[in-house]
């Protein structure tokens, strides 16, 4: 496949909606990040934490809620598997890369 | 510390350069992402590439080289070590937060 290889289609390509990573202690970690970075926090509980940056969103979630993973809003995303709809809203479908790296496969709206 | 929980300020955030997944085999890996994604390659060799989305990259590096990990440009990034200068140009330091997780502090130019 050739999907947009030229660098000046930059509408064209898909986006990174957020990146997660695990964590053990959210409140903590929120804590740890905004004394380290200008970010602001979208959304904190005590299972995850969602934290805005200037051009997409990191995620903090415990071990038990999700695995390490990045959330790519695609087309077509039911294309990869059944989407499910989950508590924020979006719809999505986890896929694992060729070594097993989690990927969420997010509908864009 | 309180660094613009106001999300209207999003000028003012720092935003995430790339981030780095582990891959066993680059070009096969590029070719899935590319096979799966609208993506570009920004750059490739048997040891790294570079896939720009449309609002951060995503870098794919083999297991030798580095650490999953996510590169954010922040002000003063020798506030947190010495700054390395890497064979693409950029400077920075690998910092780990409290829970192990890999960041890269950029410096922004």
């Amino acid at each position: 496949m050739d999907h947009n290889t030229d660098t000046t289609e930059q509408a064209a390509l898909d986006s990174i909606h957020h990146l997660a990573i695990v964590v053990t202690d959210v409140a903590a970690s929120v804590a740890w990040y905004q004394a380290n970075f200008k970010c602001a926090v979208t959304y904190q509980d005590a299972t995850w934490a969602l934290l805005k940056f200037a051009n997409t969103s990191m995620a903090l979630v415990i071990p038990a809620q999700h695995p390490p993973h990045i959330g790519i809003q695609v087309d077509d995303a039911a294309r990869f598997g059944p989407l499910t709809t989950h508590r924020d809203g979006t719809r999505s479908v986890y896929v694992n890369d060729p070594d097993g790296n989690a990927l969420e496969m997010m509908a864009r709206a």
